[in-house]
């Protein structure tokens, strides 16, 4: 493939290029200069507001046809914009996960082994309508020691390359090459089919949206990937639950807040306490504003609830309903969550700690919680400080990608003379 | 795509299926059940040995165009096949790598959060000609509670199907599922491609063998690949080395074993120490009967070594011949292994612990060394045990891997009713 048959691909290829020898630079920098950098971004972000807010203004006017949840994610304010500088400022003060001796053994000869944290390279991040995502991932990539480049949505385009403009004058600052953070240089359609092909030129995409854009990524990419194409979280309320617990957990793991992937989407309720506690939680709920997609047992219990169909247990609602199932013991919830789960996070609520561990050991998902809300699955709760993501898969990291899953390893072995025998 | 359309990929899937419950009872398998069934694989190898060697001789005489090194490479001894079976009591020996808490921590608000190694799931391992891998990555596969689908070549089948009969013996004797270690059920051409794309039902692919085979895998697969294609490995002789610790390890490096990936395919000298140096390296190497291909500086110092073109710096020779190159300084020899490396292995040779530092740092490989031979890369030098190949990609696992490397991890987040604000 060349420049003429294929321009966005040579584009891609300028600016991959480009970000591998900033790379190069960042991973030898030491942590105060990219601190330095940050913290520079931060002011030159605050700074510009004015700028930030203009272009934010001209994205959101550029696209009349909004929904108001889309628009709510493409939206800034001053407060967000301070949000956003904050968080830079929050990322500098984490420690260089890049350098660290992960272990270290001496052999029989005498050969001492080291496994150190090295940053893994270029990254492709692919995101939809929030800028602020930007911000977020260039300050990890930073920190990490990879060089970036961001591709946001289309509407999002003037508020990124606003935000872009003060991290480059960050990386300025510090004296850091200013490819260690780059944005798509064309907002053609074909740049992010050139990301999701470009081997051996960016290490690792990470996609962050809907489930349209994050399916579309797993498929199509010859990178490696980290993401999770959704969160189909379910909340266990176990027959030894402690009831109170139980209607607590339950209220703020669906209803918090009911679009992050780490709402709970379906209840599962042990047989045996549902005829006493179901209708509590379903009240509970009900007066939240939640409704609900429930099986025949479920219905029994609580006769008014819409019958739930196979397609509702296997459904991401993101939004204020919740499918309920009546379960039979902990083999029988975690066959649920086999079959309809998407290995993101999920729950159990009980009192018997065998029970928990039976249901923990069973998952297969990357979190798996005992009496605590499906919601503390992100990054900022498990203390990572911030996240540019949460994995499913199965190789490299799951559940929040943090700094530490920004990067890989390398071995250094010391040696004295020795020849293998 | 269903049966009918394609009846090997429906294979595939059945084997699949069966290997992911498999893998499930085997991930609950405490560690004496697992060591029981490589034990008594090992038992039932030795006592089917002649069942093996016939179907080995069998195999060899199916082939008769068989050049002598693959011939080397398939063929079984009754010493071979005794080292398989230790192989596999050795692997019984190792530590158990799943269930590890890699590490735990508890938040401000009372959370405990547990990292634990978890095996992967279900490994497709795709090999040539040699019938011990079979062996040796059940092994680890078993161990570390992964199950695998075995994809070896055409011209080992009847080997690996004897191997794979004293597998399944194993895991009967322990009470495990058979399904956890199979072979494929076809030798249709086909199976490779139908793993390749198996992505949900397979979830990590190694290859084992030649260049040819494992490009095609890492260009084909929709499924998380590890491996290397090949180990263009570097040995820098600094200006600052011990001449005779330089001579002993370059033999060693070039000349132990010349077919294995952790080879020296290139010498890198420093100007510095060329005119003294060079010449006795080459003579040394001469006398184990090496040849040379050598740039225009290096053939002033030795006139009669055959001049090197660019294509042989980017050779892995995998054979007795050493490409030479003639550079100034640390940043000279990184930027020629940056050029024509392939990130596996690189060695420096130096008394100056300030250039090795800056040599190791400058690297991208997966293990750099300083005063040793590069033939120290693999798993079983690492202290690993034993090892299903090596990787030089840079996700979830570089340079070898072993039973830790064959796990992914999950979390355990446990609580006492925290909801979050």
């Amino acid at each position: 493939m060349n420049a003429i048959a294929d321009p966005v691909a040579a584009l891609l290829e300028t600016a991959a290029q480009a970000a591998r020898a900033a790379a190069a630079d960042l991973a030898r920098a030491p942590r105060p200069v990219k601190d330095l950098a940050l913290r520079e971004a931060a002011r030159a972000l605050r700074a510009a507001a004015p700028a930030v807010l203009a272009a934010n203004e001209a994205d959101v006017a550029a696209a009349p046809g909004l929904s108001a949840a889309f628009r709510d994610r493409l939206a800034l304010t001053p407060a967000r914009i301070e949000a956003m500088a904050r968080g830079l400022e929050e990322v500098a003060e984490l420690p260089d996960p890049a350098g660290r001796v992960l272990s270290e053994w001496t052999r029989p000869n005498g050969l001492v082994i080291r496994r150190i944290a090295q940053p893994i390279g270029v990254i492709g991040m692919i995101f939809e309508s929030r800028p602020n995502v930007a911000a977020d991932a260039a300050a990890l990539c930073l920190k990490s020691g990879n060089a970036v480049i961001l591709r946001g949505g289309r509407e999002s385009l003037q508020s990124v390359a606003a935000i872009h403009a003060a991290m480059a004058a960050g990386l300025r600052a510090a004296g850091l090459p200013e490819a260690c953070v780059q944005v798509a240089p064309t907002a053609d359609r074909g740049f992010v089919g050139a990301m999701l092909r470009a081997a051996g030129l960016i290490d690792l995409i990470i996609p962050r949206g809907g489930k349209g854009l994050v399916t579309r990524v797993m498929e199509e990419a010859r990178v490696p990937v980290l993401a999770h194409a959704e969160g189909l979280c379910h909340t266990y309320v176990h027959a030894a639950a402690d009831p109170a617990m139980a209607r607590a957990i339950l209220a703020n793991a669906k209803m918090r807040r009911t679009g992050v992937c780490g709402a709970t989407e379906t209840l599962l309720i042990d047989a045996a306490v549902a005829p006493s506690l179901l209708p509590l939680l379903v009240a509970d709920l009900a007066a939240l504003g939640c409704d609900f997609r429930a099986d025949a047992a479920a219905r029994v219990l609580c006769p008014g609830l819409p019958a739930a169909t196979e397609a509702d247990f296997a459904t991401e609602w993101l939004d204020g309903i919740l499918s309920v199932a009546v379960v039979e013991g902990v083999p029988a919830a975690l066959a649920h969550i086999r079959r309809f789960g998407s290995e993101h996070t999920e729950a159990i609520v009980t009192e018997d700690a065998a029970a928990a561990t039976e249901f923990l050991n069973g998952l297969d998902s990357a979190v798996g919680l005992w009496n605590a809300s499906t919601q503390f699955c992100d990054g900022g709760e498990f203390g990572f400080g911030a996240e540019i993501g949460i994995a499913t898969g199965r190789l490299h990291a799951r559940g929040p990608v943090g700094l530490e899953q920004l990067c890989t390893y390398r071995y250094h072995v010391i040696g004295s003379g020795q020849v293998r025998p």
